[in-house]
């Protein structure tokens, strides 16, 4: 993470205070300080609760004054009306962050969005940087900070910013059990101070991060979303449901955010280069693609498969976003004839058919290098050694599936070196479309 | 398995040859024989290699005629030009069905294509049934016998029918890895007997399946297809791709069969109430539901959950599937109000928020019970216990995301009662819609 905005202390606090800390194993209050302890977290922690002496063995302090030092960041889980005077309280010891989980705030009414303007006037005054109210809290897995749950520390290149704490979560789990992680959490909830602009800035700051996927309902500040937006050097891959109207209407519902007409949003996204997903698992999926893989030079695309019916599946979504499934240039297709056996069909998509292997996989690749500007990779069988197939300085994307613990074990050493693996033809080829609208092109060599 | 069709020697034989069993571990002769016994198959199984004496600590047979006895399945894996003789020699023998694994029939050229006549010749006149040629076998999960690869062994409720091997073992697998299985799987390959609609007919009169997924480029015969799918008590879930031109020579250079027109099958599949799915995650995902759920009586859809944001994202989808996200009845409305937190909005989608817990949905839940015709019910969060909200007599259908190991472990349980999960709104709403549409009635209660 940078320290070039002002959110280092929500991202790198050098310590934390966990205020309304809990005894209880079922409270969050227990919970997230047993998570940010657990996600090896390398400075001190302040668990504060004035019932408590210890919690989790950590020393429990009476309230933030109590505490020695000041703790950069406090994680806040103590009911809505005690929550501008515990900010207060922050702000005289000198906490720079707070990230406010509770909830009871503008989503539930007149009396919370009164709490919540006062809190926010509260973090003002002291000069504190606030995620929330009522949120899912952050996650750095670049600093051991998993200040919201479930506990998942898994690093890696996606930002991952949503009015969602369960869309986050669900995303950094995906991204986790795949061994690609994440780069970065944050749960917005009610968005009193930090917003979406905030932290598309932020991210597109921070070193570790190559793409932002971002869920909202409604932007907060369309002006500033929107400068933010144009700003960024990263690809943005946006989930905003409200299609239609009884989504909108529950949008409106849920964050108490004008959710807007969506054509607005659409046409928005399209002038500002944002990347929409449709939905969650192509959020990820475009996401994923995004931050693990380079913009191919053009759509002329080949299609190498052990199995004819993935090459279909393919060709047809490929077709479908425009993508060009061009004939063999008639070199490749001879270099092909003369080494394949003489059963094959020579032909886009190539089938390899049930006779494949990690070799044949290999000698295609090869013989095909340069003649297309992108090669999907389908393992469409268990392939033992398909992850030494595939070179990162190529233009590919890797789809595996119907291989069982072979493609787990493989798909476990793509991910691994950071490879990307997508589960069926249809999702790989709808990554590979946004890849080549929006993917970040390929680093020029140095002179 | 039923005995009533006369396909009982391919899924249910009392004893197997396999012909061209091999010593290599890489080769398919191998690993089918392999999977064949390690599935736990009851009967004799006799290896059939002229060069070897025994494979896999299995005596073997120099020809299918030195076997004792007659054994009523043979699967074979020999060379194409070997098949016709084989085939003679397994109706000499007394054999009653052939699974032919072997490519280099009419998916390779005119020779291929004499080759596969007279095969079919020789089956025909020993009447015997013969899967393939060029497939990747058949799998009954209830009868031990995976003639097939991978080995999956996990018994459930959806017969699996693919014209791709690969389509088949990745549904399977996903089936497996879920724990809710299939009740078989059949890679039909170029279908020179065995075709969809024979395995339509068989599938419906099986006691274990509830549900067909079948993936096809073209029927091979059309107006016995449609008789098949019209007679059918059972839904039938199918992906056709070929939507596109390029989609469409990408099918008809795999299998040889004619693709034809899109919405010549679009009009059809409509007329016999056929479901449609779009991708190969939806024919799994509607057939899962298909299979383990009944049909809603009605459209009038409840949304429960702990994550505001999957909430709108279900009624964005439902809506546009034409599902009815209703307002709730005044009467669940007011005892909703009376027991829940006051700081709840009462509403559908019903966000119980992060404070939700078991104890909660299972109160809701049962405060709606009768004023919605289903509920979708979204885990969003590590939801303890969730596994035990459901019960089977109420028509629900539960999604769940974001809860990280509590999830895979609810998840585990739910599957092992026979719940269906599904792992994300949209696809659990699109689900939900299909179900509506084509799902089995629930069955009277006996008087």
């Amino acid at each position: 993470m940078t320290d070039s905005d002002n959110l280092s202390a929500i991202f790198t606090p050098k310590s934390v205070a966990v205020i309304g800390a809990s005894t209880s194993p079922e409270k969050l209050g227990f919970q997230i300080l047993k998570n940010i302890r657990d996600a090896g977290f390398k400075g001190p922690i302040y668990p504060v609760n004035p019932k408590a002496r210890a919690i989790l063995d950590l020393p429990c302090y009476p309230s933030i004054g109590a505490v020695e030092g000041a703790p950069e960041l406090a994680v806040i889980i103590v009911p809505a009306t005690a929550v501008p005077a515990t900010l207060a309280d922050c702000g005289a010891k000198g906490v720079k962050g707070a990230i406010v989980i509770s909830g009871g705030f503008s989503e539930s009414g007149p009396e919370g969005e009164a709490l919540q303007r006062q809190a926010l006037e509260v973090a003002r005054t002291h000069k504190m940087r606030m995620v929330g109210p009522n949120c899912q809290g952050v996650n750095n897995p670049y600093h051991g900070l998993c200040a919201s749950w479930p506990l998942i520390t898994m690093r890696g290149a996606i930002a991952v910013v949503s009015q969602s704490g369960t869309v986050a979560a669900a995303l950094m789990d995906w991204a986790a059990q795949e061994g690609i992680g994440v780069s970065g959490l944050v749960s917005m909830g009610n968005r009193a101070d930090v917003d979406e602009a905030d932290l598309i800035e932020h991210f597109d700051g921070d070193p570790q991060t190559r793409a932002i996927a971002l869920y909202i309902e409604g932007v907060k500040n369309g002006p500033r979303f929107l400068t933010a937006a144009r700003r960024a050097r990263k690809p943005i891959v946006v989930l905003k449901p409200g299609r239609t109207e009884k989504g909108r209407q529950a949008a409106e519902s849920h964050t108490k955010s004008l959710a807007g007409r969506d054509e607005v949003y659409q046409g928005a996204f399209r002038q500002f280069g944002i990347c929409r997903a449709e939905t969650l698992h192509e959020l990820y999926d475009f996401s994923k693609a995004l931050a693990y893989l380079r913009r191919p030079p053009g759509r002329r695309l080949l299609i190498v498969t052990s199995s004819g019916g993935c090459g279909v599946l393919a060709a047809d979504v490929a077709a479908g976003e425009g993508l060009d499934v061009a004939p063999l240039p008639e070199a490749v297709a001879s270099q092909l004839r003369a080494s394949l056996p003489r059963h094959f069909v020579v032909n886009n998509p190539l089938d390899l058919t049930g006779d494949a292997n990690s070799r044949l996989y290999k000698d295609v690749l090869a013989a095909a290098k340069g003649a297309f500007d992108v090669a999907a990779v389908i393992f469409g069988d268990p392939i033992v050694g398909a992850s030494e197939v595939i070179e990162r300085d190529r233009p590919e994307l890797v789809i595996y599936l119907g291989g069982a613990d072979v493609e787990r074990e493989e798909g476990r050493l793509l991910h691994a070196r950071g490879v990307p693996v997508f589960p069926t033809p249809e999702r790989g080829m709808r990554a590979l479309a946004q890849l080549v609208r929006f993917g970040r092109p390929v680093e020029k060599a140095r002179p």
